[in-house]
């Protein structure tokens, strides 16, 4: 039987001690298990961050993985702490919405309320429920305790509303869903909402973003000259706004949520769509 | 046998090459060991940040594993190396108070200097001996070399003093220790230090801290209104002071160190404390 | 057999999904690995800084461990992705000079250029090489696939120049290449660069840097008095500088880059030199 693995995604941050003892409660059980970092940068309280970085990248792991997602303001509350399954993977997580885009990408996906705090840590913490409850669950089901052990199934979960781009007339109204390391934006833009998408030195499109203007879909990184402003479509399938070897979001000002417009070229001038 | 489990606690941040390079020379003796980032955040050679970092954290490791705690101010001194044993848990660590709270909450701890140089890395360096001694003793010992192979028992190893509670008549002082990334404000009050201590809407003490008064002791963050200031017992038993969704330690212009008075209901005016 | 190890070096920083995605790539093809984070804090597109975090590095790995090493500003052009072996060692990375150091200490390395596409994640990102090759390559290397399979035996691959310290009369000019978390300055210089070095209180040279002046060659941290500035011979065996439990690049305003002059004393006066 190969290694389980365990993911882990939180907005804990590396500084704290928070990631390291859930490792400590999980290894508690399975010794053998092999845990990934898939970050732990995730925006605080901002489960929408959460579930993009999740549901994004979970598809990279292998067959039977088993993720941790805990970016949980209502830690402590009412909210439920749910186990889903789809055909190849198991979540562990609150139930506000952090595994969206999991539900909207799998059909079939199992979820259930965990109820049976034999498996948690006791007492249980009011304020670090990632240690006592959903570590410990990722750990049995590491084990191979199956997830009908730990609650009943429910289809009442939260789902939240990933944020969609708007087609206008001849404008699409998108936005920045994430900035990484490098300042690079990615959008909620994929390439089939760009209607007539091309790819080369003139896009049959222009971008607006903070009153600026993109008109080119680059292939790669190098393609630009340095400092120019490109698009491109990213490894996670969505636009991208960057600046060779630069920091687009500081040279935009651009921060999570910022507006972008898409105006199909030849029907609208790019100034008098920024000015609507 | 289970995989062993070595931790490693150090303030080396993880941007260098340093904590990489102590793995690689554990995993060189000991391929099979499973390695733990608690943090590498400890502020900069602060012992009482890494004593409390390890110190309140090991516990929920599994019986067996050891620790690696290198905050060491002093490397290339005189100041010796110790390899410390509980009934459950092992200890690698400079002799500087590191490991204080561990000899605090145990009996029976044994400790050793560390001599035998036979296990070290060659040529030792004066300034990375968390490589050249430390991660090279955590491997031998997770490969099930007795702890009597690196050197004699001593009893005048050092202690440091942890920040305690001062009761005064209707007063206690006490002091910020840890500040997470959230900011929220860990105290050394644990629940014993606060004597007619109720949980619900009006604690029976205020607590003043840079001029601002704190009087809710709630179960969980979810229980305050947002950016309310309140306080709550957090999950390493401490009592904590945040505020909803936000940074207390902002709010609060708190650090590491910064005095909290809390005052026994009814005795006195927290106006009259806060100015004394 | 004993479970291979596969360090990670990177400028992808550690708050995104980059090094987690990486992860689960490669376990996906050998879940019995053993993963190592050596750096992802490498200065952004910054050659030459990864070329010194791997190069410097490596060594303290075990015998037949993989090095990925991704700091790539060229990602998606036709520079080549590159499997490179020594007769301990393998490196996989793409071929604009970040192996450099790996090439000047190795003889008889064997560099290949990887062409097998049928090892590939596809369809092939074109800003994301690390996940779709580097990661994959490594993965397959790990259990066993020879290098030959990954493409041919290239000897045009790319060396970038480490800068050398440059001997004049009686001068050396020198530079910082790498500043640590703590603020400390990591020179090209190495002992042998220093003609007439001894250790002790006053070495027979003066290191001037930003108009300021050290004369200590010291053996450990605390030798000094605190907030003085020394020099002393750091654990990657370059001369470093360094304030008593403070940052040298904050004291001195260095980065990357800043130059240092060493002047064999009692041929030159500082002053004079630093005016040069």
């Amino acid at each position: 039987m190969p290694r389980s693995v365990i993911t882990l995604t939180t907005d804990f941050g590396s500084a704290d001690h928070f990631v390291g003892v859930m490792k400590g409660v999980i290894l508690n059980i399975n010794p053998e298990v092999q845990l990934v970092d898939l970050s732990h940068e995730v925006s605080s309280f901002n489960v929408l961050d959460g579930a993009l970085t999740i549901g994004l990248n979970y598809g990279f792991f292998s067959k039977g993985s088993i993720h941790l997602a805990v970016v949980d303001p209502g830690v402590g509350s009412a909210r439920r702490p749910i186990v889903a399954r789809t055909a190849s993977h198991t979540f562990v997580a609150p139930d506000n919405g952090v595994l969206s885009i999991v539900f909207e990408r799998e059909s079939g996906v199992e979820v259930r309320h965990i109820t049976a705090d034999r498996y948690f840590l006791h007492p249980v913490s009011s304020t670090f429920q990632g240690r006592d409850i959903f570590a410990r669950v990722a750990g049995w089901l590491s084990l191979g305790i199956p997830a009908e052990n730990f609650g009943h199934v429910i289809d009442d979960y939260v789902r939240i509303g990933i944020p969609r781009p708007r087609r206008l007339r001849n404008t699409t109204e998108a936005s920045v869903i994430k900035i990484d390391k490098f300042g690079n934006l990615m959008t909620n833009l994929r390439r089939e909402d760009l209607p007539e998408c091309g790819s080369g030195e003139q896009a049959p499109f222009r971008i607006i973003i903070n009153d600026r203007e993109i008109t080119r879909l680059a292939n790669t990184f190098t393609d630009g000259t340095p400092l120019e402003l490109f698009s491109y479509i990213g490894s996670s399938g969505f636009l991208e706004i960057a600046v060779n070897q630069g920091s687009a979001a500081q040279l935009l000002n651009a921060s999570l949520g910022t507006a972008i417009s898409v105006l199909i070229e030849g029907l609208n001038r790019a100034t008098e769509a920024a000015s609507t």
